[in-house]
C-alpha cells in the first residue's frame, strides 16, 4: 500500500493530468511567493488565491485545502449526519476512489444512481430518493461530478444541473458539486465557473490537475459554510502554516492556464480520432468533451491491464486501465499534439502485433 | 472562525515558530525540486525527505504529511478503535489544541496526567491506567509531547521516555511521540532523534516550526504501520500530487536548519533572563530548555490578553497570551539575539509603563 | 416517524411473524421467572436462556440482546474498522432495512452481492471482492441471512454455506450470520442449528418472530468476541437489569415453540398453493421454504400498497407491500390454517372485485 | 468481561437500586398486559406508559428504551455533531460509568466541571465553556443528573436547574438531565417532575432502579426530538417487539411505588445515623437527601474494597467500593427498615473487628 513508483521509464505520461508538473514560470511564481502563517489569516499569497477564487466561482467565502479529496470530504461531514445518504452518479470519484471517506469521517452512505456517463435526469433522481422511514437514511446531500472523469471527461449541461438541483432544493437536500475539472467544464461548454456554481452549497476546483499546480484545491460555500470548513481543515489536520508558496502556483494556473485547456481537449478529440479507426477499438470520438478518452477494447486478445502495461514498457506510453477492456487516456499540458500522435500510433502497433501474434499462435495450435 | 490576520504591524513575532518563513536557499531548493506524483510515489522530492526522516528517526517507513496534526490524528485512529482511551498529559498539544480530533475521528478520549511541565512519572501513568471494566475505555494509547510545548519547551528525559513506555508495554498499549518540536529536544540534551524514537510505535517531526520549512510533517513507525497511515492520508485527503515542491524545504530544513536550533534556544534562555528581572513578571531561567517561553505576569494591573495586545500595537512585538496571567514567546531563525533585546526592553518598558499609569490613576482615585 | 398503530382493525394479521403474541403458557413462564440483575450475571433465567442458546448454536458463548438489530450491529462494528467493507447479499435485512447502522455505528459501508433470492455462489463472492487498494474498503466482513427474508424465506444449504465462508476464510475475512428466522431454516432442511453456526465467527438468532416470545435475541460467538459484544451492549445502552422475565419468555420457546414451525412453513405453502392459481398473481409454490410468501401482480389495475390498504380496511386481511407490484405474507403462530384460507379467499375475492371494477369503468368510458 | 454473579450468597443487598426485583402485583400486571408491536405502534400497553410519561414530564413526545444508558447516548447523540463537547459535572454517571458512550456514538467529549455532590452553580458553568476557537469543541449540551448518584444522591434544587439552563440557552447549547432517579428527587423535594423538567430539552427516568420494573426507560422531549430518537432506537437496536410486557411493570411502578421511596430516603436516613457514630466512618447524616449513602472509611485498616467483600462473604451484606476507601449503599423496596439496621450492625461489628484484630497484630509485632 505504500507506493512505489513505476517500474518502467515513461516517454509519453497519458495515465491521468494528476501527473502535471509545474512549469519553469509558475516555479517562480512560488520562489517569489510572499507567505506568512496561514491559520493566521496571515499568509498573502493564499489570502491572494481565496478571494480568486471566490470571484470566479461566485461564492461568499473559499478555503485553501490540500486536496480535492479533502474538499469532497469535509463537505459530505458537513452536510450529513451519521446514518445520512449522499445521492451521487453511480461512477463517482467519490463512490469509486473515495469509498471508505463518506462511512469512516461522516458516517453517511452512498446512493448511487445509475447514470449515461456520469449524468443523470431529474427523474432519477427523484425515483432515488426511495421511501422515507425511520429506518431509512435521510437523503441529505446531492453530489455531482462535473465534468464526469469515469464518464469518460462528459460535462453536466447548466439545464441538467438546474433541473436535479431544484430536486434536491424541494426536497431540503443539500447540493455539492465535485469540481475537480471544472474549469476543463467551463472551456469545454462556454458556460461559466459562476454559472455552474451558482445552484450549489458547496463546490470546488482543483489547482493540481490540468491547471498545472503541485498540490491543491479551493472549496467555496457561503461564510457559515467555509466558517465550520475551517474547524475541519482543522481537526482533520489540513491546516498548513506558510502555504502560499503552494497557493501562488494557483493563482498562477488560474491566471495562466485557463484558456489552453481547449488545446487538451483538441488533443482528446485527436487521440480519440485516431484510435477509433482500429479494429481492436470501440470509441464515438464525438463523445469526448473535454480532456479524457475512455475506450473499450474489442477483440483484443489480451485485457487491458495486460495491454497497458506492454505499452509502457515496449513504447514508454502510460494510459491508465479501468476494467477488464476499458482504458482511459487523458491530455494535459505536459503532452502535446504529436505526443499525442506518437501514442496513438504505438498503441494501435502494439495492437496489431499482439493480434498477429495471437492469431499466428492459433494457426501453429490448428 | 475565518482566519482574518494581524490588525496591527508586527516587527518582531516571537508568537511561535510556526510563522517562520522559508530563506532564500530554501526557495531555491524548492525551485529547482525534481518532482512526479506522490500518490503513485513517483515524486524524488518527496521520497528523498521520507528516506531522510527513516535514517533519521531510525524507523523502518515513513510518510509525508501536510500538517503534524494529521500525524498525530492518523496516528491514534491507527491505534484506537471507537470507545477506547488515549492517555497523555494534561497539557498536550494534541488535548488542548486537538481536542476535537480524537472523539471526532478515531471515537476516543483522552486520559489527561497532572504533569510536571509536560513530563509526567511512570508511576503516574501507572496511577492513570484505572479500573478495568466492562463499561471503562480500554487505554490504547500513550502519547507523549517531545518537548512539552506548553509545559515550556521542556524536554522528557531518555530515562523518563524508556521507564513510561515500559509501562505502556507491559499493559498491551501503544505507544506515540507527538515531535512537533523534536529536534528542539535532540539538540537540547544531546540525545539522538533515533534514541528518542526507539521505543514507540509510532513518532513525527514537523518541519514547519523551527526548521523553517514551509509546510509538512513526517510520520514513521513500521511498514505495517505506515500502509495504514497511507490509508488514511488517501481517505482524509492529505494525499497530495507534486508534494516534492515542500518536501524539498523539508530536506533542506533537515540538512541545514537542524544544529542552528541552538541559537535559539540561547535566544530563549536570554530572553527569560531579561525578563527574570522585572518585578511583574515570574519566571525560572533554568527551566528554559529549548525555544519557547513561558512567563507569569505577577500583579499586573492588566490581563496577559490585554497586554499582548498593548506590546503588539504599541511596540509591534507579538507574543501569545495563554491564560489570564501567562504569556508565551518563541525563539526562532527569523528573530536574531538583538531582536530578543528589543522585544524583551519592549515588554519591561510596557510593564512599567503600565504598572505607572495604574498607580497613578489609583493615586488621583484616593 | 413516531409510530401510530394500524389504522383499522385486524382480523387475520399475515403482515409480519414479529407480530406474534405471547401464549398464556409463556405469560406464566415469565411470570414466574427467578430473575436477578443480568448486568451482574445475576439474572438466573437470562442465564438459563444464554446457555441452552450456547449448546443449540454450538458456540463458546452468549449474550442476551433486546434486538436482533443489535445482535447484527454489535458484530459489524466489532468485525469492522472505520472504512471497512460488509459483504452481503443485494436484499440483505441488514442492507435493506438497517442501512444506517453499519455506517453510523461502524464508519462501515455494504457491497451488495446480486444474489438470486438471498443466495449467492462462492464465485460470485469473489468477483465481488474487488481489486484491493489503498483507496479501496478492506474487506471485514461476510454477511449472510438464513434463510433470507427478503428473499422469500428461502434456505442457503449447508454446502453453499460451506463454500461461501472458506472463501471469505481465505481472505482472512470474518463470518456472520443473521439468523433472525434460522430455527425456520433448521425445521425446513432438516439440518442443525449446530451445523449451519458452525463456520461462522459471529451468529444471532431472534426470539421474537415465529417463536413467539415478546422481544429478545441472542448472539453467539467465542469467548473474546461476546467479551468485546458485552462492551458495546453496555455503551449502546443494550444492557438490562431483571431480563430475565422477557429471557424466559425465549426459553420457553425454544422448548416449546420450534417444531411447530413445520406448521407455518405448511400454511405458507399452501397460501402459495390457494394464490398460484390466481390470474393476477404470480408465484412458484415451489420456492415457498419456509413461512415468507413474496408474490408480485400481474396486470393489476391497482398497485400493491393500493392492494393492501384495500385488503385490511375491506377484510380486516394485513399483508405487506414490498415495492410497487410485490406483496408479502408471513405465517406464524397466531393464524392457523383457516385463516390462511380466509385470507386467500378474501385476497382472490378482492383482485376479481378490482379487476371487475376497472374492466366495466373502461367499458364505460369507451 | 462477561458478568459472572456474585461468589458469595446475599441476604441485605445494599449495592444498588438496580437490583430491586419485581412484586407479585406488577407481575401479575406484566401476565396480564395487552401487548403488540411496538415497532409499529401497535402496542397498546407501551403506548400507555409513554401516555403516562408524557404527562408525568410535562412533555409533548415520549419513547420506552431499553436502558437509561440508551436514553443518554441517544440524546448526546442528537444534540452533538461529532467533535462537540458535553457539559457534565464530574462525578456525572454518563462521564464515570459511560465514558465510551460519548466519543464511540457521538463523536463528542466531556467538559467536566468541578462540582459538590454533582452539583454546580451558573459561574462554575459559564467558567467551563472556555474560550470559543476553529480548533475548540463547540460546547453542545448541558447535562446534568437529578439525584446525582455518586454525588451521593444530593438533589439538584429548582433554583439550581433554572441559572444553570439559562446560562445554557443564552449560548444556544441544548440541556439534558439525566433522571435516573428523577422521582427520588420529586419525593424528597416536594417539586413536581413537571417542573424539574420544564428547562430541558431532553430528560428521562429510570423505570428499573428504585421503581421496581424489571427494565427499561422513558425518554422524553418535544415531537421533533423523539421522532429522531425513534431514527436511533431503531438503527441501534433498541426496538422491541411486545414491549408491553415490560412496559406495563413500568406503568405499575409509576402508579404503585413512587410514594414508597419516602420509606428508601428514610430507610438511608437511618442507615447514615447508624453509621454516623463509628470511629471508623466519616459520613453527615443530614446530606443524605435521597436513598443512597456514601460514606468514607477513616483509619480503617484496610480498603474499602477488601472491606466490603469481607461483609459480603462473612455477614450476606452487600455494598459497593467507590474508590480506596469510600462505600455506597442504597436503600430500595426489597429491604425493610430491619434488614437497613441489620446491615448497619453487620458492618460496625465487622470494623470493629477488623479493628481489633489489626491492633492485636500489631501489638504481636511490637
Amino acid at each position: 500500500m505504500i507506493p512505489v513508483g513505476s517500474p518502467y521509464p515513461i516517454r509519453i505520461d497519458l495515465f491521468s493530468d494528476t501527473i502535471t508538473r509545474p512549469s519553469g514560470a509558475m516555479r517562480q511564481a512560488m520562489a517569489h511567493a510572499e507567505v506568512g502563517d496561514e491559520q493566521k489569516g496571515e499568509d498573502p499569497s493564499t489570502n491572494e488565491l481565496v478571494a480568486l477564487a471566490r470571484e470566479l466561482l461566485g461564492k461568499e467565502e473559499a478555503v485553501f485545502l490540500p486536496s480535492g479529496t479533502m474538499c469532497n470530504q469535509i463537505s459530505y461531514a458537513l452536510h450529513c449526519r451519521p446514518g445520512d445518504a449522499i445521492l451521487v452518479d453511480d461512477n463517482a470519484h467519490s463512490l469509486r476512489h473515495e469509498e471508505t471517506g463518506a462511512p469512516a469521517l461522516a458516517g453517511a452512505l452512498f446512493r448511487p444512481i445509475k447514470a449515461d456517463r456520469g449524468v443523470f435526469s431529474a427523474d432519477q433522481l427523484t425515483a432515488a430518493l426511495g421511501p422515507e422511514g425511520r429506518s431509512m437514511a435521510r437523503n441529505a446531500v446531492l453530489s455531482i461530478e462535473q465534468p464526469s472523469n469515469l464518464g469518460g471527461g462528459t460535462c453536466w449541461s447548466l439545464e441538467g444541473i438546474t433541473s436535479v438541483t431544484a430536486v434536491a432544493r424541494a426536497h431540503q437536500i443539500k447540493t455539492h458539486m465535485d469540481g475537480a475539472r471544472l474549469l476543463n467544464a467551463v472551456v469545454a461548454t462556454g458556460v461559466s465557473a459562476r454559472d455552474f456554481c451558482a445552484p450549489f452549497d458547496s463546490v470546488w476546483l482543483d489547482l493540481s490537475k490540468g491547471l498545472g499546480a503541485p498540490l491543491g484545491a479551493v472549496l467555496a460555500g457561503d461564510a457559515d459554510f467555509i466558517s465550520e470548513a475551517w474547524r475541519l481543515k482543522q481537526r482533520w489536520g489540513g491546516s498548513m502554516r506558510q502555504s502560499g508558496i503552494v497557493a501562488a502556483a494557483g493563482t498562477f494556473a488560474l491566471r495562466n492556464n485557463v484558456d489552453r485547456l481547449a488545446d487538451d481537449h483538441a488533443n482528446a478529440r485527436l487521440l480519440a480520432e485516431l484510435l477509433a479507426g482500429h479494429r481492436n477499438i470501440s470509441i464515438d470520438p464525438t463523445t469526448v468533451q473535454t480532456n479524457i478518452v475512455l475506450f473499450d477494447l474489442v477483440d483484443c486478445p489480451v485485457t487491458a491491464p495486460v495491454l497497458v502495461e506492454r505499452l509502457l514498457r515496449k513504447c514508454g506510453v502510460r494510459m491508465g486501465a479501468f476494467g477488464p477492456s476499458t482504458i482511459r487516456a487523458v491530455t494535459h499540458l505536459d503532452v502535446d499534439t504529436a505526443g499525442v500522435r506518437l501514442a496513438a500510433e504505438a498503441l494501435c502497433e502494439l495492437l496489431d502485433e499482439t493480434y498477429s501474434m495471437h492469431v499466428s499462435k492459433k494457426e501453429l495450435l490448428t
